[in-house]
Order: structure tokens, then C-alpha cells, then sequence
């Protein structure tokens, strides 16, 4: 018996078929809307990276359990890149000497994390990063909020179907030593076990604190205050710095309202992050997945040069997106037909067929030709049920006329067209067929 | 001393800044353009694939000498995917059954080769993929051909500019057994030496298939035999079921006129190829890398299941295509700076700003604020300085009266618009400042 390959992709990871990579380059297109309506302005970088570049800067959790770790055929120590924002920080400061700063930028990367398989978890992911490079002044946070509910908004959700929950470690840190008893030199171990308390019950992590040596009742009541009596546990000259409680102070500027809560179990394990920290969630409790997340990173440029160049940003994915659309129902339909075939039952008209098609290719439109003689019947039924919209039929007497027939394909509708008026005519029918399709 | 970590990206690789990223984008948006006018869909596919999917069935050098292999955290072989056309045969092969053919599919990949560091090889590139399956028609090669040199002309390329050099592995198989005296079972190590003839010294290719066996005289005559005697020295019935012999008689249908050559020495090193093979060269004799290269591997898809489908594509890479485009100066300019730029001197006005540069925004405009506080005529030089094409300017004597001024920073003019006039004008603006630059 022959042994075939495999036809399925590494666990772990997604084929995108046409069906697929429609909607997934619809709901980015979107997205890349947004951003570039702020004037942030794309860049790139290599899949690889040295491995140096996430040690101890990154996730521990990402870097020791998660990473495609490789050496390559020079004996370099590479990782596939699990995150973009160190290699965003490469390049600024790559850049320093002539950037004008503030500077926006975005990217598109796909990301690798060796993650235990789970329903909605892949190991490649494509992400929208989007970061601003060059204040600590708190606008950048109101711009970057913005910016994250006019991309929500732009894919269809509403105020309702989802919160962006953010943070300020610099401020949870100044409420957990003021008000909840925590000496500095517990703050990171205690902020490693906040990051698990939503996901186990209170006692489960009131007995991790009181492991730690801290006083579980008080920091417990600590971090689950109300946003208003939070916001004033820090000490006044730390809350006053926070630029995120001035953010809420303030108020977004946005097409519609936006959930924004401060909620101190936004942790993040990311080392990098020096402040701001943030995350949207869908409000669907069915959906406990974090939709976006970033944060302020200061401190993360100058571990590349001299020059300090503080940084805030985020990545939304692609999966929990996805996710997201398909919960509240309002994923993109995929969009994969051709607008029209051109055909001829005249073997002879060769010649035409492609000229009309070159034609139409020229104005704009998606065309396609027969690449084997087929019966015309045939070749109009294949293409409906390929979801072409139209057909062109260029018969010789038409053809002897200047003219063609075109067939709206759903509505099995035809009339004949001059060449002249062609392109105009097959516009009109594809975009018709469009609303039709929208409306159903 | 501080050590800091390293700046730029891993040998071989390149960051691209947002002057180098606008130019990539631009030229790609061109191409898709050519591509989805043909009906072709976009897919996607995992950066990593099985080390078997290359192995013994692409080419050998890149497979032996140039993959990016790694073991996984679960004990896989995994090459970091050199090229596509395996990943799109194993899609097809998943779908075979619910396909309907002909399947015109594209991707965008990038694709990693260890090749030696030398000027113009990157180790990391980026390459559209086109894909046509389930004909063997002569039709598909039209077709591919077609679209090759739609692209070509897309990004400014004239007819003298480049040579669609094609082959056809039978029809040269057939003219040096039958003209050239070679014994079949020496063909595929003729075909080895053959592919570097271009690059040595006709005698040093004579050398090595001597030493072959084979009588070099006959073999060099009939390779180097002029494209219409060489249609003719293959077996008739072989001549007569080549595709590409079939559409160098019946021609392109296409813009512009293509130089369309018959060329034996057009080998391609991949084992899967099965009979038209086909490369875009610069006509510069300068630039002697393809910019462009593809073939028709029938039997590919029929190594992951029971379906023999055939296939024809090509991959056209960014280096070598920009490359090409700077060697006829005719690269696109970047293009960087945002539209407009609003702002006030009252700092008072920051909710009237971010309320016009919300507006601006939804009217399909790339609007940037500041982010802190600095006198305005800086805040104007910045913006000329970083490429925004105007800056709308909200006074609090404007605003009071329901106006701004609108400055174009190229001219430094400047008047007074209605805010229900804004967006409208600034279109204008920018309009006029983009057509401006294009002269310029």
C-alpha cells in the first residue's frame, strides 16, 4: 500500500483556507483602518531572534515553557519570536539618533508559543501590534485605549460586549504597601500569585498569601476594593503619577461609550511592563479569554542603547478576535466567488473571451476564464455554484453585434450589453448581487 | 559599562523601518491587485511544517544545505518552510474532495533559506505564491504566464525591462535523447550540470558532461540551438502535447507585449517539477538573479492521497523585485507622514481637538494630536519636519465662531474652514500635497 503524507497542519496550528483567510483578512482589514486613521505607520521584523532578547526582559512562563527554540546552522541561539514587542524595541533604538519621536508604529506578525493543546489555544497566532514610542505623558494612554475600542468598534461589537479592563502596577503596588500590609520585597511574589486569583477560589489564594508571610485578610480586601475607594488606597503623590487613573478622570473620545474599569487583577506577567497595564475582555463570562492586552514599557529601549525611550502598547490576536465576532455573531461572512466568468459556446472566440476578460481585469473587477473546453450549460452551473456571480457569454452573433450576453448567475437573469458599456454594466450586477447577499 | 544588547536584527535578515515597509506594501498592493483580478484567493498556511514534506521531494540543495530545522517540545522534525508549494499541495490534497477545479488559490509567505551572506541574499523573504489546480489544459500555463507579466507591468516594468524565459522538462528531455544522443538514465544527472552552463565557461561545461559519458559537442548544440530549430528537435508527439510550445504559438494576451522565450537552460532545481518550467529575468545583464520562477508539478498533490491533481505556480520574492525596481528607478517613494495634524494653542481646547481629529478620522483621513504640552509654532515645524501634510489649527476665536484654520505645512498657507466644511477641504489639501510630491 502507499504510504501518503500527511495532509493536516502541525497540531497545534491552522491551515487558512480561502473560506477562512477571507474573514480573517476582513476583520484585519478593520483593524489596519483604525490604526492607520491615528497615524501609526507599519514596520517589519524577522521571524527569528537571538534567544538573549526574551531572557529575563519577557515572560518567564513563555520563555522556560513556551519557546521554539533553535540553533541555527552558524550555531546561533534563535527563538520563533512568541512576542513582537522586544523586536519593536530592537528597532527603536536602532533608530534613536534620527526618529522623531513621538513615534506610532504597527506591525502584523504571526507569533509562536509552544502552548498544552486546548480548545481556541494554537501555537501560531497572527497579531495587530501597535505601540508609541517617545512620552510618559498619560495622553498616550487615552490615545492607545482609543484606539483598542474604535478597533472593537470597527469589527462590529457594541459598548456592551466587552470591557477594557486596565491597571497600573506602580499604583497596585503603592495600595498593597500602604493599605495592605506588603513590604516591597513581597511585591513580585505577591503579584505572581494575583495573577492566578480570578482563576481559583478566594480561599485556594488566601492560603497562598498567608504561605508568603503576608496577612491574607488585608491584601485580599486590598485588591477587591471598589474602583473609586482603590483609586484612593495609593498614597496621594503615586496616585497623582498614575497616568491611568487620569485617563479615567478624563474620559475617551470615542465613537461609542467604553467600559473602562480599573480593576488591580489586571497583572500581566510580562517583566518589561513598568505602570499601565491593560487587557479587553469580552463581557460574556462563557469567554474568560483576554481579547487584547499590553502595557507601559519605559524602561525596555534602554536595555538596547543609552538613550531612555519610554514605550506603550498592545497585541490584539487573531484567535480570541475570531472568537469573539463568532460569540455575539457578528463575524464577517467570507467572501471567496469571482465577480464574473467570461465564457463562449464558440470554441473560435478564444480571442475575444480573453480580450473582454483582460477588459474587465483592467476596470477593477475579479474575472475568470474556462481552462478546458466544457459545454456552456456546464460551465455556467460550475461557476453559480462557485459562487461567481456573474457570466459573460460572448456568442458571435452578439460578438458581430458588439455586444455580449450578461447573466446574473443567482437570478438566472440575462440581457445583452455592448462592449462599451460592459464594464459599467457588470459593476452594477456585482454590486447588486452583493447587497442581495448582505440582506439574506 | 553597561552592556547592552545587540540592535540589529540576525544576519542575513532585515527590519524594516516604516520608509522601507511603506515601499514593500506598495509594490505588493500592486500585486495582489493583478493576482485577485484574475479570481485567485488568498490562503495561509503554518510557518512550520514537517521535515518529510521537503525531504526527496524539493530541491536538494536547499533541503540538504539550507533549512532551518529544528526538534520541537514534542520531538517533531520541523523545518521552518523554505517554500510554499509543498504546504499548498498538502491544502489542496485536505480539500481534494469538496474542492471545485480548476482552484486558483495565492499566499504570502515568508520563507527562510540559510544561504551564504552575499550582496542581495537575505536568509528571510517575502514571496507571493500563485497557484493554479486540477488542468493539465495549456491554458493554465496561458493563464500563469499572463498574470507573471501583469505584475511585472503593474509595478512600472516595460516590455524591454524583462524576458519570461520557459521551458519543458519533456520537450527537452525529448530533443537530447533524440538530437543530443543522451540515454535516459543519464538525463537527471545532464539536468544537474546543465543548471550551472549559464554560469561557467563553455568549456568547463564541456568538461563535465564528458566526463558524463555523453558527447558534449551534441549535448552544448542542441541546448544552444536557436528557439525555433529547438521546438523542432524533440519527437513530434512529444512537441505536440507541450504546453508551453502550444502558447508560444497562440501568444499572450496581455497590456503590454512580453518577451516570451523558449530557453533549455531554464532548469529549476526542484524534483517536483514535471514539464513547463518558467523564470522572469531582468533584461539588464547586470542583475542576474530571477526575479520570479515557477513550473507545473502534476504529480505533487498525488503524494498525500489517492487524488492525482495537477498543478502549476511560481513564487515572486521581494528582494530580487525590489532590487529590480531600483536598478530602472522605478521603486515607489515611501510614503510616511500623517494627513493632518490638529491642534490648539489653548490647552483648554483638547476636547474640541480630539473631537475634530475623532471626526477627521471616521471621514477616512490619518490624523495625529500631540500628546504633551509645546508652544504651537513647534508643534508646526515637528509636523513639517516629519512629513504631515496640513495641520488644522483650533483657536479659541475660531472655535467660537465654529471654524478652524486648515495650514498646508509644504506651503505654509493657511485659512479658515468651517468645521462642516473640514474634512471635505482637507481631502483637498492632502490631495494637492500628494499630486505636488508625485511631480516633484
Amino acid at each position: 500500500m502507499t504510504q501518503f503524507l500527511p495532509t493536516g497542519p502541525l497540531p497545534g496550528t491552522r491551515d487558512f483556507f480561502p473560506e477562512e483567510m477571507s474573514v480573517r483578512q476582513l476583520v484585519f482589514a478593520h483593524l489596519y483602518e483604525v490604526v492607520e486613521s491615528y497615524g501609526y505607520l507599519r514596520y517589519d521584523a524577522p521571524m527569528l531572534e537571538p534567544f538573549e532578547l526574551y531572557a529575563s526582559k519577557s515572560s518567564e512562563e513563555i520563555v522556560a515553557q513556551q519557546t521554539y527554540r533553535m540553533t541555527d546552522r552558524g550555531g546561533r541561539d534563535l527563538v520563533m519570536r512568541p512576542e513582537m514587542t522586544p523586536s519593536v524595541a530592537r528597532m527603536i533604538a536602532a533608530c534613536a539618533g534620527k526618529l522623531q519621536l513621538p513615534a506610532r508604529w504597527y506591525s502584523h506578525p504571526n507569533l509562536w508559543r509552544y502552548e498544552r493543546k486546548q480548545r481556541g489555544r494554537y501555537r501560531e497566532h497572527w497579531q495587530v501590534n501597535v505601540d508609541l514610542f517617545g512620552t510618559e505623558s498619560w495622553e498616550a494612554e487615552a490615545e492607545i485605549f482609543e484606539i483598542l475600542a474604535e478597533m472593537m468598534f470597527s469589527v462590529g461589537a457594541k459598548t456592551s460586549d466587552f470591557v477594557l479592563r486596565v491597571s497600573d502596577r506602580a499604583l497596585v503596588r503603592g495600595a498593597l504597601t500602604a493599605n495592605g500590609g506588603v513590604p516591597e520585597e513581597k511585591l513580585d511574589a505577591l503579584f505572581g500569585a494575583l495573577d492566578q486569583f480570578e482563576k481559583l477560589p478566594v480561599e485556594e489564594s488566601k492560603k497562598i498569601i498567608t504561605a508568603l508571610g503576608l496577612d491574607a485578610e488585608r491584601v485580599v480586601a486590598t485588591i477587591t476594593a471598589p474602583e473609586d475607594e482603590f483609586l484612593k488606597l495609593a498614597p496621594t503623590e503615586v496616585a497623582l503619577r498614575s497616568n491611568v487613573a487620569r485617563v479615567i478622570r478624563e474620559g475617551l473620545v470615542t465613537s461609542q461609550p467604553v467600559q473602562l474599569k480599573f480593576d488591580p487583577l489586571i497583572i500581566r506577567g510580562f517583566t518589561y511592563y513598568t505602570s499601565s497595564v491593560f487587557e479587553i475582555f469580552d463581557t460574556d463570562p462563557e469567554n474568560r479569554r483576554s481579547i487584547a492586552g499590553g502595557g507601559r514599557y519605559d524602561n525596555l529601549v534602554g536595555l538596547f542603547g543609552k538613550q531612555r525611550i519610554p514605550g506603550i502598547g498592545f497585541g490584539m490576536g487573531d484567535v480570541t478576535l475570531i472568537d469573539f465576532l463568532h460569540t455575539h455573531q457578528i463575524a464577517p461572512a467570507a467572501r471567496v466567488g469571482a465577480d464574473v466568468q467570461v465564457i463562449s459556446p464558440d470554441p473560435a472566440a478564444r480571442g475575444p473571451v480573453k480580450q473582454i476578460a483582460h477588459d474587465l481585469r483592467r476596470a477593477g473587477l475579479r474575472v475568470v476564464t474556462p481552462l478546458e473546453p466544457k459545454k456552456l450549460g456546464k460551465q455556467l452551473e460550475k461557476a453559480a455554484r462557485e459562487g461567481v456571480r456573474c457570466a459573460v457569454i460572448a456568442g458571435p452573433d452578439e460578438l458581430a453585434r458588439g455586444a455580449v450576453k450578461l447573466r446574473d448567475l443567482a437570478r438566472s437573469e440575462e440581457r445583452e450589453v455592448l462592449l462599451s458599456d460592459l464594464a459599467a454594466a457588470v459593476k452594477q450586477a456585482v454590486a447588486r448581487s452583493v447587497s442581495t447577499e448582505v440582506k439574506s
